[in-house]
């Protein structure tokens, strides 16, 4: 058998520390946003019935799976999203959970498509949703939430904002002008380029289904009005300080076709960027995946880590506070230097008391010079050095960055750390 | 197409809130321990190459595997273990890190086998591996590691113990004892059921491969000593306090055919239980895996949440703990109860700037009676509930569990709450 070649497949990532920290820096973010606003975490399986998928999406989401059949028979694929899942398990046991649930999930994704800067094959996905309340507040609960997550990672309104729009007034518009209702996702299709194409273009494609460039974007207008179907989502943002962030946009209509409701989308204000977010109101998948057994209104948020990371990169602010995050991760408190290998077991005593005093605690595993312990040290971060050598039980502490050296002995090393530098951050 | 069940894929989970908390609970403990002890967090792809593990393990792991060929034609697998992955990125990318490397990884691994109780098809599993040292200081500070771990989630020694033995030990006796070298895997095998099997078979199998029970037991004796083989990681284990935790137990050979060195195994002291972690020195995988190009002494420890999260429950310390950690997950610090629907935005207002405070806030989404809000409220375990009335700006904050009430302010609502409560935790 040839070498396996030393490369993960196409579209896939290998994390290195300084990678996995930043992974670990938007989730954490996510994280805390969605524990802010009363979001409990949950989890499915990476693996789902490809049935699960061809009923909520049709036979064409399989183009884009990677399924297979497994050793007992079963067609299963990795799972391409969250919502699948969510709507499956809701189905299931919503009758154990209180009305509205907020649950949010974070985990891998997979789709086979083409690796791109911002798309990979498998990539981590934030689903956060409100099942059980059909009232506009919980799609504004979701928009501030997905703010809050932005803003937390350092976004601010100069950035990002989220673009609003609603299903519902498009089906009326369909009604109202006398489409063909069997017509309405070709329509919506021709809406959804409406800033990517040139007016002839809409137009010719308009007139075919029944309308025009003129009359959709007169109606475009008013659904902008204040006193249009958005306002009270745009309402509820605007009380909560939020209305900087918000572009009410008829336009938006998201390409999936299960949304029933509001449709909303985060993007950079940054020229060419693609969407970082988007999700919406979907009353009738739970019914469809349950084959109505269970029929409960829906709204959900996703949002991706590949666009974001790009953006995080690409934005000052966010940059900065990703840097000085990373600052903090893995930072040693102490390398512990053993000057004299006969002192080797209270080292490793000492090295052990202080982790189990919460202290991040490294050290030269094999016996090697001070001046080469020194360096391992410094090349660790570490922010002191502790030096076990022939005065034992007296220690010296040298604080690295600072160049200071204190005396001081074993049994009162924690309180000197803790002078030095403060206490740990938690205790095991 | 007919209605997809509603369940999940044999031997896959559906974590719902409670279990997704005591998952985040043992993620936690594992993390904290490695942190403390110098580890760097890293990931790899959840699909690999299928020629990875068969280098790795030969043509009969494929058996185990999820496998299939994805659309661009390539054999890949859902990963069974997370080493072969670490040897890939080691292999590739060693010259980017100061050796020695510590560096762990929590993900989900995939086996096709029969479920059972302690076996699942997708579970996480914590690995924590050192490379590059080939000083059994390496060893034993894993093993600590692996300690340390199961004491931050409440294990004492009295709970759990790890037994210890070396590959090499095994090899030396196959050379005294003039056994055919090409028979070590084999003989292992016998080894390996020593406890299990009665003196009678396995003397009958041992002498077919030329030795007899007899010797053997002999041979495990003098490992055991004091100055025999594996002296220097208990010595070390000793000095850190540990040895309660340590058992040397020669018989301890582990399955897996990668291990050259010391071998170890974590198990509980209650009886039947099965091993809950295990390890050992691997210094030739990197080699194998990169045919050569790079070879780096290596150790490690692999720890899977399904047992761990069995032995949680059946032991009281750990169990206790678990809740107690379970009680602070999601605890909301306020519940913003609307008690004039005209006051709606500011209640809003209310809400945002308290989290964006830090704090972790609710409140009903639709308009509903007081009395229902307080239930709300009492359901979702709020600390308090903040009264949003015609009094306007003047609140009432009530103290759930010790019904106290205050008056105050929306303005003042921050330091009442610090009051009440205490600071919140962290500031987004």
């Amino acid at each position: 058998m040839a070498a396996p070649a030393l490369v993960s497949l196409p579209g896939f990532r290998d994390l290195t520390p300084r990678d996995c920290a930043r992974r670990n820096h938007v989730f954490a973010a996510w994280r805390a946003a969605a524990g802010r606003s009363g979001f409990a975490e949950w989890e499915g399986p990476t693996l789902e019935s490809t049935d699960l998928y061809r009923k909520k999406s049709g036979e064409e989401i399989v183009g884009q799976l990677f399924h297979f059949v497994d050793k007992g028979e079963r067609e299963v694929a990795l799972r391409p999203e969250l919502t699948p899942t969510l709507a499956r398990v809701v189905a299931a046991r919503h009758r154990d959970f209180k009305k509205p649930l907020k649950w949010f999930q974070i985990g891998s994704c997979f789709r086979y498509e083409a690796p791109q800067k911002g798309r990979l094959r498998e990539f981590y996905q934030w689903n956060a949703d409100i099942i059980g309340e059909e009232s506009s507040a919980a799609d504004a609960e979701l928009i501030a939430l997905g703010i809050d997550a932005l803003r937390a990672l350092g976004f601010s309104a100069d950035d990002v904002a989220v673009r609003l729009s609603d299903r519902r007034i498009w089906n009326r518009f369909v009604d109202a002008a006398g489409l063909d209702p069997a017509q309405t996702t070709a329509f919506l299709q021709v809406i959804d380029k409406w800033e990517r194409e040139k007016p002839e273009a809409l137009d010719a494609k308009l007139r075919a289904l029944g309308t025009t460039q003129e009359a959709v974007a007169g109606f475009m207008a008013t659904a902008r009005a204040a006193d249009g179907p958005l306002a009270p989502v745009v309402a509820d943002l605007d009380a909560r300080g939020l209305g900087d962030f918000v572009r009410i946009d008829p336009g938006i209509v998201r390409g999936l076709a299960y949304y029933t409701g509001t449709v909303f989308e985060f993007f950079s204000l940054r020229p060419g960027a693609r969407a970082i977010a988007g999700g919406g109101r979907y009353d009738q998948l739970i019914g469809t995946l349950s084959d109505g057994a269970v029929v409960l209104p829906a709204v959900g948020l996703g949002m991706g880590d590949v666009v974001l990371g790009n953006l995080i990169d690409e934005t000052p602010g966010p940059r900065e506070r990703m840097e000085a995050a990373l600052a903090e991760v893995g930072a040693l408190d102490a390398w512990v230097v053993v000057a004299e290998e006969a002192r080797r077991a209270d080292a490793l005593r000492l090295v052990q008391s202080l982790r189990e005093g919460g202290r991040r605690v490294d050290f030269s595993l094999a016996a090697a010079k001070v001046g080469k312990q020194f360096q391992a040290a410094e090349a660790a971060g570490a922010r002191t050095a502790v030096v076990v050598g022939s005065e034992w039980p007296a220690l010296k502490v040298k604080h690295l960055a600072r160049r200071e050296e204190v005396t001081t002995d074993a049994a009162a090393l924690a309180a000197t750390l803790d002078a030095l530098l403060g206490a740990p951050l938690s205790r095991p």
